[in-house]
């Protein structure tokens, strides 16, 4: 009997999916696991939407659907077929809910470390991070993010470190190391002016030959056969949905699609091949921020930055490409409700920030002000009583928020309260949790990846897809 | 070169999953999907969690590996490779956020309709019922669940009615069509005393033949050679873990896994085969009260019915197992800080729910007197000021809560913040939400799930994997 006379109505069976792909190659969706077994993969692009809970990659779809009837580069891989997919256990040492140094080390070491570390287990054993490995091996590697280049999760695969506070030493680490393409925020660890120890951290990469750029302008006019440095910021670049709405911010600042092509095209030459980290590092921040705005279109972000490794990967045929996140933060999602629909596409007005939002207040603004910033940057208007609730927290007398990257103690989570009864967005806390995460894989390699892994597995699989012995 | 040469210290490659597996039978655990292919599902079992996020499923994984040392049935077949897994697209024709009766529906009529409706599309068109298609196709067909039998979720694929709450009306309908197993509460809407329209429901089926089982040991005794009325509960049946706490309802009402026994050697023999729906519908019910005690140990109790379901298909080999969920509910995850383990580990201590605790509770109690009772059903000491805080709302006057289930208006959120203090889990809500969840398949047909579904590409799945044609 054949099974295709059964088909009915059923979108599941829908042929022509490639006519519609936003991808560059589609030729050969079918059966990608038999083309992909036992072929080497001579290069890795590791792709990290850090803290991105299962809600968040959700809600980008969902936003991409209903606004331009098309959803997310990310989940169009599970509509082609064009992937392999897991649930990942993402548990550090000290706890179940790791932290961003931690996860990143159970990738990068292959060993599950305390929260706070890189790679240097619980009892000082050190173990070696995996770009360096690569770099060993004969490829180039490096590392683009959206947070400081220093931070956490490019760290995690570079270096070791009892503290992933230590990112003033971690800058000269990636210097004496000889990465070959490294960029992202954290000017703050590399200039004379702000370091601690008043040392021009630029001055020394220029003297081994690096080229450093401090512009989008810089970036795009590097030599690709130097090693980049690109700093675009102090601390982290700006959320994508405030650098769109701002000229000088779009005009200085790359996307992290700009910055993993420009990585790409600096590394792709190689003989050897390369490995690439490409993290979406502010989705983190947004999620402790209870921010959606900065969360939603900075996942947008990373999916762009898919396609472009997506679009390499097929044309190369080499390549094997990583998508994950570190671990979940904040679990948002979408809530029940007769405005449901309305309130979450009331998302798509939104032309700023939270943090943009609660900066531009004033203690001395007045009720009506506040509600005009909210309304300049949300199209939605609060009510007075809310308004006057945000104020209390800028007379610098009553009250203050406190948590993570909340450098100016601004009310975030009293906002996105407010934020929920129009947007129908809400939030568990404004931390990390310990849910298993989505994990996906396209290319040689993820033939070899099982429905449910451990974070430590993924270093082990990485040497074995790309035929490198573990021994260092 | 070799690839299994570069095999090093991780559990990516570990071998024997078999000889420590809970299921019965795991002979064939490699390349499962060449095993199914083109093979025919006589039987199917579609299992429902209902109203369970991501975190719910991966709560109760991370609760059975700290206590016992081996996670949950479901996991566990993702670690041996034995299923096919997808996420879903959950929403409904009125919005991204479906209810259980349009979730229901998706599956059971093969069309999005309407939040509340039951296989009746926006314009009044009506979808037949999957489990009728399948009827007229020769096969067996049940459901039990651990709510009201008349509930949405076994509703939607049994009948067509414009309201879900239109209970007393679909115990009559199954009558009519003829089902061959149906148990789990609501007796509201069978017994003579207590419908409004004072017909004895009981009567009718029994005078059709059916037998009439109100207690766990009736349906133990029930005749597997004729059909089966189970209804041991007004409403919902009682929360695993009350009932696992109180001898008279371990008595008197049965498991989630015990009703799952009882249909599939009630219709095992039938020689065109049957079809089942397995709810663990109080899953949502514990969400909708961010009741963990509920969620967890009700999904504990799902999990255990998977065994049921998987040792069965396993030893039978024509049997498509779908194990999956209408919808996410309340989002809950465990939190980042530095008590996360053991505060989540405290849960393990509970016996009671916070429904029973909130029930225990009466105006004239001390502060002292809630104390004790929170104490004496989740091992741990809440502040006095908490205490307070509960208290004020019980004096009739003051303060109460809606939500849906909370028939006696009891403080459940309130409580659960409070509890969070203690054992770190977080909520976005008290409702549903616009997740796309997990979804995963076993035996002949899983071959046919691709990555990324709608809810509605099930119905079509199911009658292409069974070769029943789809012309009612």
């Amino acid at each position: 009997m054949n099974r295709r006379k059964f088909f009915r109505n059923g979108s599941l069976f829908t042929l022509g999916t490639a006519l519609i792909s936003p991808f560059e190659s589609t030729a050969n969706i079918l059966d990608l696991q038999t083309i992909n077994k036992n072929k080497k993969a001579k290069n890795i692009i590791f792709m990290v939407s850090d803290g991105m809970s299962t809600g968040t990659l959700n809600m980008a779809d969902l936003y991409l659907n209903r606004k331009t009837g098309k959803g997310s580069n990310w989940l169009q891989l599970y509509k082609e077929q064009r992937i392999n997919r897991a649930l990942m256990d993402t548990a550090s040492a000290s706890s179940i809910v790791t932290d961003s140094s931690a996860g990143s080390s159970s990738w990068g070491g292959g060993f599950r470390v305390n929260n706070g570390s890189l790679n240097v287990g619980p009892n000082g054993e050190m173990h070696m991070p995996i770009w360096q490995k690569f770099k060993k091996a004969g490829k180039m590697a490096g590392c683009v993010t959206t947070v400081p280049i220093t931070h956490a999760t490019p760290a995690g695969f570079c270096v070791n470190s009892k503290s992933r506070n230590a990112q003033e030493d971690i800058a000269e680490q990636y210097l004496e190391l000889g990465f070959d393409i490294m960029m992202g925020g954290g000017n703050n660890y590399f200039s004379a002016d702000i370091r601690k120890d008043k040392k021009d951290i630029y001055a020394l990469y220029k003297a081994k030959g690096w080229q450093v750029a401090r512009t989008r302008q810089e970036m795009i006019a590097a030599d690709n056969s130097k090693p980049v440095l690109g700093v675009f910021a102090d601390d982290g670049l700006p959320y994508n949905i405030d650098r769109t709405n701002d000229k000088s911010l779009t005009d200085t600042t790359p996307t992290l699609a700009e910055m993993a092509q420009k990585a790409i095209d600096r590394m792709k030459g190689n003989k050897n091949g390369f490995v690439l980290q490409i993290e979406a590092g502010k989705v983190d921040w947004g999620a402790h921020a209870n921010d959606i705005g900065a969360l939603l279109y900075d996942q947008v972000a990373f999916d762009e930055a898919i396609k472009v490794a997506i679009d390499f990967a097929s044309k190369d045929g080499e390549t094997l490409v990583i998508i994950t996140t570190d671990h979940g933060n904040a679990n948002p999602g979408v809530i029940y409700g007769k405005d449901s629909n309305n309130n979450f596409d009331s998302i798509q007005k939104y032309t700023h920030t939270n943090e943009w939002i609660l900066n531009s207040i004033k203690p001395d603004n007045t009720i009506a002000q506040v509600r005009e910033i909210v309304e300049s940057a949300n199209a939605t208007a609060i009510s007075e009583e809310d308004a006057k609730t945000v104020l209390t927290y800028y007379d610098g007398l009553h009250k203050e928020e406190g948590g993570l990257y909340n450098y100016k103690k601004v009310p975030f989570k009293t906002f996105a309260q407010i934020q929920q009864k129009h947007n129908s967005v809400g939030w568990i806390s404004m931390d990390h949790s310990a849910d298993y995460v989505e994990l996906a894989m396209f290319g040689p390699g993820s033939e070899l990846l099982k429905p449910f892994v451990k974070n430590t597995d993924l270093h082990y699989l990485m040497l074995q897809a790309a035929e490198v012995e573990n021994k260092f």
